[in-house]
Formats: C-alpha cells, structure tokens, sequence
C-alpha cells in the first residue's frame, strides 16, 4: 500500500478482514506523521469547532500495527518497478532506501495542493490546509498574529470552509475568487445566492480577480494580497485552490492517467491494464454516471468506498466501485451548500439538451418555528425527463436533502417519477410537498413540452 | 368534490389550473369550517409552537372562491346517486337538501377518528385531536383545567406527537399504549428504542394494555385513566388511538372498499370500476410498492399528491399515482423516528424471507459538535438482497435521513448498490459513510450468505 490515508488504509484493513496474516503479508508506506486522518475535518479544527488534532485522526499507527499491518511511517516510495513488481521506498528522516517486492500493489498517494505560482507565495503567514501538519502550522501562525486580517484565495468548498474558520477564530475575512460567483461546483445563478450569504454573514467576497502577488513587511512576514485591481491587507493567508493527483510516481512508472492527472482504473478500482495494481483515492479519476465521463472529485468518501473495494478485491473477494454521480455539500456559518449531477455546462458538454427550474421552498412546515427558506435548482432532459442534477441552498435541513436527488441520479429516474417519491413529511420535518417534489413537479411539467 | 380538506381542493386547485371556469364547473362540498388545513399541524399548535390556528390553513374558503371554485361550506353530503349521476347535500345549519349531478366525482372524505367504546370516553375533559374544532376544544380545555396531569391514549405517531404537546404545555405525561412498545410502524426492538427516550423525557410509559374506562369526578369531568390493572389520574385525556377511512358514504353507494375499509382505485385514483369517480387522501387505500400489497395509511403528503393526480385527469390531463413505499417520520421532543418500507412481520405476511441489520452510527463526524447517535435497522431480502425496509431512531438529522432509504426503495435497489450510494458528505452533515450506507454494507454482507 503506497499512502497511509483513508484510500491505503481502508484498503489495508479490509483485505486484513478477509484474510489473516498466514495468507497475506500487507506492507504500508506512508511518508507524514499521520495515518488514517479526516482531512475534511480540518476546517473545523482550525476554526475550534474541533479541539484537538487527535480527534481527527480515526486510526492511528500503532492501532492499525496492532492488525498486524506491517505499516511503515516517515517512508516515502519513490519508484515502482512494474515490471519487477517491487518498490523503491526511502526513510525520510535517515535518506536510507531499500526495494520491497509485491504480488499485488495499492497506489493511495493522494493529492497534493495547488500552490499559486506567485510572488510572495511562501511568505510566512501564507497556509495551506491540506494535511495535518498544515493545519497545525496555520495554528501556530494563528496563535502568534496580533492582526485579525485574513484573506482566503479561493471559493471552492475549502473557501468557505476557511472563510468559516477564520471568522469563528474572530478575524475579518476577504475570499479572493477567481470566478463569478463562489462555489463552482454550482451554477453561477445559485452560487450568487451563496454569495449574498457570505456578504450577509460579513464576508467580503471578491470575485472575478487573481491574486498576483502576496505581499511582505519589512518582517518578512505576509502583510496584504495583491490583486490587478486592488491591495488586501492581510495578517494571515488561506490558500484553499484546490488540490491536483498526485501521481507523478504513477506516471514515472508508465500507469495511465487521464484527462485530469488522475489514474485510470477499472470497476474494481484496478488500474487500467495492469492485473496486480489498484488505485484508490484522491490519485483517481472516477466515472460520472450521469454524464458517461472522467471527472476528478477527491473527497474523503469516495476514498474510503475505494479502499473498502480495493480491499475487499485484495483480500479475494469481489467488489465494485461504479462510479460517482457528483454529490457534495459544505457549509459556511449557518449556511448549507449541495450539489449532485450535473450543473448546465456540465450537461451541455455531455452532450445533454434539458431544462431547467428553480423554486423557492422551506426546510419545516412553513408555520412550523425554525422552518427556513431554501433554493432548489433542478436539470431535467428534454424527451426522456431523466433527471440531470440538484443544487440546493439554504439553512438547516437544506444540504442533506441532495440525497434524495442523489439516489434517484443513481437510479436514472425522471423528474415524473420523482413527483411520487415518499418522502418522510411531518411538520417539523418538511413541508408537506417536500421542495426537491416542489422542483420535481416544476422540471416535469416543463420537460413534457418538448 | 366531497371534501374540503388535502385530496378534495387540491384536485379541484390542479383541475382548475388545467381548466378555466368556461371549460369546467367545480363544486365542492365541505361540512365543517375549514378547507384545506395541516391536521398534521394540530399537536404543533396545541403545544404552542405554532401559535394561531389560522398559521395550519394553506387556503381559505374565500381565497379557493377567488379561484372559481363553487364552495360550499357547512354542507354535508348525504348520498351518492351513482346511477344517476348526483349527489344530495344537506346545509349542516337549516338542515335543507338538495340534490346537484356531476359528470365527473372526486370523494375526499378523510378519515374519522377511532372512539374506543367504552364508559367515560365522552366525558369532558376528553380529546381527540383530528380537526381543528378538536385542537379548539381542546385549548379551551387546557385554559381551564387547574391539574396538570394528562394521560395520552395510543402511542403511535399522533400519540408520542401529542404526549410531546403536553410535555411543552407542562404537563405530567403517561401514555398508555396497547402494543408491547410505542410506535408499531416500527418493529419491537426500535420501539423500544423510542420508549427509553420517552421515559427520558420524563414520558411514564405504559404498554401492553388497555383503557377500559375513563372515570369521572363529580364535577362530571374526567379524574383518572383505568386499565385493567392500574388507574391513573388525569386532568386532560388525548386520545391518539388513530383513524379509520370515512366510507360511509361510499359503502352505500356501493363502491369498492378493501380490506382496511378504504375505497379501491386503479393508478389514476379512479375508482375501480367507476369511470367517473375519483378518491384520494385519508378516504382510500394506497399500494404498498415493496409488499405489494394494499394499506391504509392516512397520511397528508398521500393526501396532496392524490389531489394532484386527481385534478390532472379530471382537468384532462394524464397523470398516475403508482403507489407508497410507507415513509414516516416524527419526533418526540429531539428524538427523532423514521421508517420506511416493511417491518419484520410485514415481510413476514408478504411472504419475503429476508435478513437484519442494526447498526450505531452518528448524525455528523464523530469529532464534529452536535454529532448525535443514530441506529438504523435495515432488511434486506434474501437471495436478491433487495432493499425491504429501514427503520432509524436518533436525534437531529436522524429522520430525514429515510428518504435515502425511501428513493431506494421506490427504485427497488439492492443493498449492495446502496453501498455504491453517492450521498453528501462533509464533517457537519454525515459521518465519512452515512449511517444509511454503515447499514447497507452489514446488511450486504448478511445476505451474501443466501
């Protein structure tokens, strides 16, 4: 297993239930400090909803040895030799090296951050957040910054996640966004209301503008974000652009990756022309079931379903992961953001003709106390109705509700059919037409035209 | 129309929005005061969280008459004339009759509410809670009464609703229930689930037994509760014991009612083998699409949907209602309960064999504050592994988490493919596998073995 996180480990451990250590040997690399960690959770760290870094971590090193896993920290691979089935791994901390052969080989090597290439882009102050050990530098600079400035580059979910953070930990915060609205993952039209929402919680959102340069004092210390247009003073800086594969090791070894830096691999999440290699994780590209495409999602749940797969195939079972349909939700402050499928340009690279509705609705029963407004936007295509997408934003009650649209993506349902879906309804509850039957009955009375 | 109610105006709604008043005449017939209002909402207004009456009516009389809809209130139909296409009204007030024909009928009828049979149970003091003449009544009770103690008859969901009511009003509870555990939608073993939480919302439960009289002060007024073993005193009585299908009128007509007493339909809400006669809401059985079997589940949200179908084809259109899949949530205080799909015996009496699983799991990331637990309990048929029903019991976020369940259900997925479910995640909203997909995983394992 190349990669103690949840994709390796998961991995790991389930191949350990299926098959003791008489039957199989399970060796595991892992280059950080950490095994097993909840990089989602680290948000929540930072902003102090979370006390300790520890609670993060679901399964430490000496827990996952005690499986006898023969788990091998502050190791780093540095080759695979496919042809030899072996691997090249080095002790960070002593440089020593050593080859290790395999019958069956999991790449889990992750992500690695984007890093803006920019002047200034390594001042002291400036964080990412994408590891542990990020999250506990950004800590540090946190607990030593008089200033209560930030500035967050990007508006993706780490964004407003971030965004979320810093104003909990009491600092005023500008996003610095390169696209129109916040979350791209959304339609610009509903990423507009998460825009007026972040301004209403007393974010500044900038949009549509690149930082160019990160600016120091005279302490060499960060002290603004420079934009074409304009100057942020800034005490402390997020950088939450998004994460690429990493898989340069993949790719030095002649694995194939796609269009998006991720590698191939088959429904059992085996790379694609290689018998004895999976991949699993934030390194692969996934199939959107909806589109028919590639797409590059890494998030902690789909990485820990590949190494349940991946596992389970290791171990000798059989096992399939088949595919995504693009469900996501964050939130930022009391405000709740979900996706599933596809957003119209999406669609209308798929190929797909549809329509599209959005209504307004309620969480609860409208007369019922803490019932909150809520916009669902729904892709429906033309002739067949099938449905093509959700996004949803609201308050309470509005992000999960993306499940519902999530399972009938997975089924292939039409927006008719969704009309009759019972859905569990009380007044504390939801309205007595749920809103995804509200947008449902909307999409299916337009797609009936054409 | 016979019936004011959820079916009734929003069948004539849908058909007039179809139909404009040169196309179609629409009379409809309303004995009581009210159209169109939450009876679902009632427990809400009577434990003060919803504080006017009025906030339960979606649609006045005078805002359906905006619409052209001849409404007439506090007119009670007598008779159905099938043969001869009519119906006679009578004015509940003058007690005048009058005869008006139809060429197309739409009974929406409701439920009434089960009376136990026994002395006492028309004493003051003693309240059903189906109309918003009962919640009425029942307030001006409340107002009244000095003693705070309240027995609630029936722990089902209008029971543990109601027994949540009077806890807000401050009263001392007991619920008495015939079943071996509150809630029967659910199976014993998460009934007893939601009795330990009742018991810890200071709810005295007691199951297993009957009410055989409601005794009486020598004010007239009710003093006490008595089963066959115990007597306990009471201020107020609720009787939550149900409903039945109002079919009365039907029966005499000789329309087609099943075995639970409500009316048969074919999947357009027609009566079954009557052209011209439509019936929706608490008035008709529904098919259950995993057992395949009809049952009786009086439930708003069927309600609504019915009147939508029915108003589509009456105005012309096309549309179907293909059936239920028994989704129901409600909550005791922050205990929330869910079910969807068949119980145990159920399945049993639908002749599935089938496997169990219950699991423990948490409404957020274990780390995340406000993470609740949850248990989900799942069955899954044997050999297909198809989903046969969920039941969930936990705190916020628990109940609507059945929806997932209940879109499975209508797409009548395995539990394997559920484990494949893309279902939103972030540290917030879900552990990194939802306790839905925490169930279908065990559950997929149990019936691997089949």
């Amino acid at each position: 297993m190349i990669g103690g996180d949840a994709a390796g480990m998961s991995a790991a451990s389930q191949a350990r239930r299926l098959r003791g250590p008489d039957e199989l040997e399970i060796v595991a690399f892992e280059r950080g400090h950490f095994t097993s960690y909840s990089a989602c959770g680290i948000p929540y760290w930072v902003g102090g909803d979370v006390e300790e870094r520890d609670r993060l971590i679901a399964r430490s090193p000496e827990e996952h040895r005690a499986r006898e896993i023969d788990l091998r920290m502050r190791t780093e691979v540095m080759e695979i030799d496919v042809a030899g089935k072996r691997v090249r791994a080095r002790d960070v901390d002593s440089g020593a090296e050593s080859w290790t052969s395999y019958d069956r080989l999991v790449i889990g090597t992750g992500a690695r951050p984007i890093r803006p290439d920019m002047p200034g882009a390594d001042a002291p102050g400036v964080h990412g957040v994408q590891t542990l050990d990020d999250g506990q530098a950004l800590l540090d600079t946190l607990a030593r910054t008089r200033g209560r400035r930030a500035v967050v580059v990007g508006a993706g979910y780490i964004g407003v996640e971030m965004a979320e953070a810093m104003i909990n930990r009491g600092y005023r915060v500008t996003v610095v966004n390169r696209g129109s609205e916040p979350m791209s993952t959304l339609d610009p039209d509903m990423g507009r209301l998460v825009h007026k929402a972040m301004q209403g919680l007393g974010i500044t959102m900038v949009n549509d503008t690149e930082v160019t340069e990160v600016r120091t004092g005279e302490d060499g210390r960060v002290r603004a974000v420079a934009t074409p247009d304009a100057e942020y003073p800034a005490d402390v800086v997020v950088l939450g652009i998004g994460v690429r594969p990493e898989t340069r090791l993949a790719a030095a070894a002649g694995l194939p990756l796609g269009g998006r830096g991720g590698l191939l691999t088959d429904l059992a999440m085996r790379v694609r022309g290689h018998e004895d290699i999976w991949a699993g994780g934030d390194c692969v590209e996934v199939l959107n079931l909806v589109s028919g495409q590639e797409q590059y999602i890494p998030l902690g749940t789909h990485a820990n379903k590949h190494g349940q797969v991946i596992g389970t195939n290791v171990g000798g079972g059989y096992a399939t992961f088949p595919g995504v349909v693009g469900t996501a939700v964050s939130k930022v402050c009391d405000l709740e953001i979900a996706r599933t499928g596809l957003r119209e340009k999406d669609a209308l690279r798929a190929g797909l003709r549809f329509e599209t509705v959005t209504i307004e609705s309620t969480s609860r029963a409208g007369y019922y106390p803490g019932a909150s407004p809520m916009t669902v936007k729904m892709l429906a295509e033309r002739r067949t109705g099938r449905l093509l997408g959700v996004q949803i934003v609201g308050r309470e009650g509005a992000g999960k509700r993306v499940d519902i649209a999530a399972v009938a993506l997975t089924a292939e349902m039409t927006v008719e059919q969704m009309t009759a879906l019972d859905l569990g309804y009380a007044p504390p509850f939801s309205p007595v037409w749920d809103p995804v039957l509200v947008a449902a009955r909307k999409a299916a009375t337009k797609v009936r035209a054409f």
